[in-house]
């Protein structure tokens, strides 16, 4: 029999600085470790290629499923592919969350897309509100709303102290990407 | 012929909120997608028992080696044997950083053992002022030293915003460890 958490929380991974999306694969390795499944769907980031992709195959009870056009989203307002992919990632959400199947169940960069208004927040917080007791959530990205930090049970802001890139470095490959 | 950075950097995540090791896991992760070499050096943690230890083995590129009792030191002076075994994980990673031979080498917990004085400082500045120009370095834990951030080039301070455990939740397996 797998294990079950007795009660699943509400994470989010906000704020300006590096390693949001990082602490989510992490704690997905941590969790499949355990022998729990875990579902990665990636808002927005979807198509563009990173470093971590081309390793998930080779876990097991890892799924993962991005949806985006493989690049950032800098500009309000964003143009109706946006929309459309992100609203496909949300109903897999709502049937990923569920379905109960996955004990753990990460919403990769969906405080993006729902500052953006890709998503309807009241969606995502019936989403929260309802979901099976023992699955644990991740919600990463900056600008989570405060709705969302409301209901959430645990919040860490990663803060920027100092980064390369405000003195011109460029983007890794294998470490920022 | 193996992926080289042209140039690489120093990391800190430090703070008093979750994602510090999950983040430094999620990068390793990354970077191995990428096919670098990644070496994980645990001061404190080691012997006690983490998810992520459970699935190292099966990730290629991926060592790993963990120092201390099996249980966090939370009261100073810390114990001898405490000493021994986090000078024991800075030689290792002295020799590590100097080989070369790994791409990214993560020093879990370093700013714990630093701040405990376990540890040198003084050695574990030198280490990073004389290590390899394509070796990227993270050192993780709370209570990064001034010196550190100062010759750091990225710090982010995972902030705790909201934790369930300030309302008298136990840590879970799978999750918290």
């Amino acid at each position: 029999m797998m294990p079950k958490l007795e009660k699943g929380l509400i994470h989010v991974y906000t704020g300006n600085g590096k390693g949001k999306t990082t602490a989510a694969f992490g704690l997905a390795l941590r969790a499949i470790g355990r022998g729990f499944k875990v579902y990665i769907i990636q808002f927005i980031k979807g198509g563009f290629d990173y470093g971590e992709l081309y390793i998930v195959d080779k876990l097991p009870n890892l799924k993962l499923k991005a949806f985006g056009r493989g690049k950032f989203i800098l500009k309000k307002p964003a143009g109706e592919e946006d929309i459309t992919l992100a609203k496909e990632a949300l109903t897999l959400a709502e049937k990923v969350v569920k379905s109960g199947e996955y004990d753990l169940v990460i919403l990769d960069e969906i405080n993006v897309a729902l500052n953006l208004k890709l998503i309807d927040l009241k969606k995502v917080l019936d989403l929260l509100k309802n979901k099976p007791v023992h699955v644990e959530l991740v919600l990463t990205g900056r600008y989570a709303p405060d709705e969302i930090i409301e209901v959430a049970d645990l919040v860490t802001e990663m803060k920027e102290v100092k980064h390369p890139f405000n003195k011109g470095y460029e983007a890794r490959k294998g470490i920022e990407y």
